[in-house]
């Protein structure tokens, strides 16, 4: 099942198992945080937009019965690759891998019909860094191939009314992304400020906007990534059930 | 000094003593909460917003040296006992209690020249609850005599390039406060969550925002009211160097 440069790894939770590459886009805390974030019920339809290699929508899989998972990966090796590691986990069943552009994803998977979209997006502009050399790991970190505006607007033609859209991203930036959510009728509800360290500022938030709610935000307590260098916090813990070294960020 | 119906109370800093009336608008940790959140420069020209019993610009005289606070108050009887708390303490030299309405008082102050503006703001509409029978209290706490909006406004046209705007809001309407402050040029930079208790949701917001300045904000370590009920934490007892009991929220 595997190719050449593949690795499996163990995500530590339910004995799923994910296929990626030794070199390029390997998955980080940011799926893991996003995953945990997101309010999952019973027989809801879900999108993770830019899946990658999948990781949102094996993590989903836990989170409640009678899911319909569709990831969308614009990379079609990232999606095949995305593809093996459903069946490696025998949850053919319940996720589904797209090979597509999220521009334009909702002609193809149905314009408001989904309870919840989920996205690990892009950062940072091109401007904002030097792009990785290695082309698929730039793609994921870097808005190129999409911008947010995209992002936002795809979900927001995805979702059904009062359908959630859950995303991470950077604090600096929290007042564009306020603005885009808002053009496409998605109200901010839900937040939660990620900290390093509990004395530390937020660099990332994790927020669930709700489309066609009334405005009425919500802050949730601070996520405490680790108790002190090299262990996760409480919080953390419980999603694994046991102490695990915390994951490359 | 003191008429009827009025007490002194000691604020337990520096010796600071503030006169209120028994019944009626008597200060809350919020005032004391905006006072310690603010940047105070050497020579900084201040302006606090509805400044009630002047308690913000009292905790502001001890943040540096040679300030120039004018504390602005609508109601006439309260504005003269705030005038009499800075002599009382005296501040004379460093407190200025003007007696006006906050919209359109850059005309009597001067626009463009000043540092800071500080306020601890009506929070609700007169829609949201029951106003306070005693009308002074109701003022206070209402949006009865301006808007949100209108103390913005304010704030925009007394404050010089890159001049700091600071106040303590609700969660809830984060979105709209947003929206209103980049009216008026003010820009988020600085935020940070008021959790009562660590693992509770906040209901509050410590916000700076600079005249002109460009978008990046950064949302500093989460503040935590209380270690236990009935007790401060380890922040707030470090601004009264011993323990104190609670003040009335």
């Amino acid at each position: 099942m595997l190719k050449a440069e593949e690795t499996v790894d163990d995500l530590l939770i339910n004995n799923l198992r994910l296929i990626q590459k030794k070199k390029g886009s390997r998955f980080t805390l940011d799926a893991v945080l996003v995953a945990h974030f997101a309010a999952v019920k019973q027989g809801d339809k879900i999108v993770d937009l830019g899946t990658g290699t999948g990781i949102i929508p094996l993590l989903l899989s836990l989170r409640a019965q009678d899911l319909q998972i569709t990831g969308v990966e614009i990379q079609e090796e990232i999606a095949e690759m995305a593809e093996r590691s459903v069946q490696l986990n025998n949850l053919a069943a319940v996720i589904k891998i797209v090979k597509g552009d999220l521009r334009g994803i909702h002609k193809v998977l149905g314009g408001g019909r989904f309870n919840l979209v989920t996205v690990n997006p892009p950062y940072w502009s091109p401007e904002d860094g030097k792009v990785s050399p290695a082309e698929s790991r730039a793609i994921s970190r870097h808005e190129l191939t999409c911008s947010l505006e995209d992002v936002v607007a795809s979900a927001g033609k995805l979702l059904n009314y009062q359908g959630r859209f859950v995303l991470i991203y950077p604090v600096a930036k929290l007042l564009s992304l306020f603005e885009l959510l808002r053009c496409s009728h998605l109200e901010p509800r839900r937040l939660r400020f990620i900290h390093s360290f509990p004395e530390r500022p937020a660099r990332f938030l994790l927020l669930e906007a709700r489309k066609n709610a009334p405005p009425e935000l919500k802050v949730e307590p601070p996520l405490i990534i680790y108790e002190k260098p090299g262990q996760y916090g409480a919080e953390i813990l419980t999603w694994y059930g046991k102490e695990v070294e915390p994951c490359g960020k």
